[in-house]
């Protein structure tokens, strides 16, 4: 009989289908009596007992390019689990992530025939970065970029591949902010940074051809900044593009669980990516929308362009922000990547994906900054 | 130590953080040796070994509506893997879920000021539906709906929630197509009759004031009217929202895999949907657009809105579609709610997030439709 007792519809059944000789033994008269199960699966309260997924094994989905398929089939990270604790337990960490990530910035930079150059801006640190050839729509447009990496992660030239992909997919003029992290600073520090940044860049460019992106962390950064420019007066972006931002560091978000363990950049909300926040936050109130932007009043914002994929860990909040500004009447796009985990846009400027992406953002941008 | 070897990462590893006592014992030495496996997670091929992902108990979300947590918290849909193999054995299953569905029909049209009527169209059973007060701006528009239900459920009534929402939120008149189903007929049936509604309607109207709308099968069938139209020539309506479409019924889509056994509605690429589909296809190629629209040249289409939920089963079905869209220059508008599984959003008319993507998709249609 196909007929199965409630629960065990929810524990641990196995994604399969039932056995042939249950269904072909079925009469139509037996199927009628459990047709009045199939469609009011009605009531369950807010208290409802979770739901039990059981285990499954994950393949590389077939319908991406051949570059993203060796981003999304890459194992877990390595050691996503661990919990420095303080500024200084993070520095090596991040040093020698950052040193990985510096040895592909030359050969991202040659691909896409931009060229950087370091600066400071009002005691900040920043980069530079210039495409070969800028388009005459752009000439008179400036991006500002804040790089991602949870607040202790990415400093230096480790923070520049977004900011070359960006320069480069769309050729656009771009500074990127080489904020202070711990053991250097904590929180606000980084958003201090950003905040002289933005300023510097409003006194010599019109704001109405500016744009600020950022991703994960960075992309927090990018909401936070205008939230700030907003309680403090200042002029706004003509468009934002916060790719999946950590824009709830209280672990509020479905993703957070359905997507565990299947991303596998952030892998898990108790990972290093929340330990890391937590070490910049240094005791600071982690629903402050300065550290958790969807707490905050989005109304106002300038055109918003938000990325993220489908098994993102950060996939909620990212469509929490995407509802959050349709509902203050922003203006504001959202692309979801098959089969891509946290950021896997900004991993391999190759991929046809990557580019995508980018394109997405820099016509997004073309629709609304001012020429 | 917190070293762990590799593959204990990728297999059944539990989504918590690792012991404190492992934490507290690391040097900052030690974080720096595990520091340059953290960042470069490259290579692995596109035949990569799956993913493992551990079994989860996942709750309902805190961060939606007491409605649409009872939605989102109830238990996955009874015999989900019922495999009726022909039409005769789904009648029965369909007449006893349209009777539970169609007793929701009265109420949905109290609340919502809406009336319905049946009506006959060159031949084709449909519903015209009429709410109470139409806004100057809709009086001379008019939208074509074609209900779900993998091709064959939610005959008459039962197939006009989805309508009623779109008439009672937008206040736009609807026309929803009764289309045959199996066992009175099977494919191309539905989509000859959701054609012949078409036909009659671009004879009335300007298509220009009109759109279509449909979810799940009836977001493919939104899709393949399109494609048709344009292969005969036809007029095309001036926007279109397929919701969460059944665009590729040959199981290609990462979040078959990611969000089965988790999405309470559709629950597996194998279960109740799939069987439906084959028998409505009776042989056809599935791979055909006009069972899988995403293989379709989307290229002239009408300015579309797509919307999905993270948990859908057809969350990549539906980006894919959005990406295909973008990519052939079609002004293209995604919205996916938070925690919801598939069409989560035509089940609770008092739920307000049901409301807001209703209200998404109405100011998407009087942004695209003339007056």
């Amino acid at each position: 009989m196909i007929t199965q007792p409630r629960r065990a519809t929810r524990s641990h059944a196995p994604a399969a289908k039932p056995k042939a000789a249950q269904t072909r033994n079925a009469t139509a008269w037996g199927w009628g009596i459990l047709a009045g199960l199939v469609v009011a699966t009605s009531v369950a309260a807010q208290d409802a007992t979770p739901l039990q997924v059981p285990a499954k094994s994950v393949p590389v989905p077939g319908d991406v390019s051949p570059q993203m398929a060796k981003v999304i089939g890459a194992p877990l990270r390595a050691n996503w689990a661990i919990q420095p604790r303080t500024g200084e337990e993070w520095k090596p960490v991040a040093e020698a992530g950052a040193a990985a990530l510096a040895r592909q910035v030359p050969g991202m930079l040659a691909r896409l025939k931009v060229t950087v150059e370091r600066t400071t801006i009002d005691g900040v640190r920043a980069f530079i970065l210039t495409p070969d050839d800028i388009p005459p729509e752009n000439r008179d447009r400036l991006l500002v970029h804040v790089h991602g990496g949870c607040y202790v992660l990415n400093p230096g030239e480790a923070g520049l591949p977004e900011a070359i992909f960006m320069a480069g997919f769309g050729r656009f003029k771009v500074i990127s902010v080489d904020y202070r992290m711990p053991p250097e600073a904590t929180y606000p520090a980084a958003h201090d940074d950003a905040m002289t940044v933005w300023k510097a860049v409003t006194r010599t460019t019109d704001p109405r051809r500016t744009a600020i992106f950022g991703t994960s962390a960075g992309g927090a950064l990018t909401l936070a900044i205008v939230l700030r420019a907003k309680q403090e007066g200042l002029p706004l972006p003509a468009a934002i593009a916060p790719g999946t931002p950590m824009s709830d560091t209280t672990k509020v978000g479905d993703s957070f669980v359905t997507n565990a363990m299947l991303d596998n950049v952030l892998v898990s909300p108790d990972g290093f990516c929340d330990a890391g926040a937590k070490v910049y936050a240094n005791g600071h109130d982690l629903k402050d929308p300065m550290l958790s932007p969807v707490y905050g009043d989005l109304s106002g914002f300038p055109p918003t362009i938000l990325t993220t994929g489908t098994r993102d860990l950060l996939l909620s909040n990212t469509v929490r922000v995407h509802r959050k500004l349709r509902e203050a009447g922003v203006e504001a796009f959202l692309q979801v990547g098959e089969g891509q985990s946290h950021a896997h846009y900004i991993r391999d400027d190759t991929a046809p994906e990557t580019k995508a992406v980018f394109m997405e953002i820099a016509g997004f941008f073309d629709r609304h900054l001012a020429r």
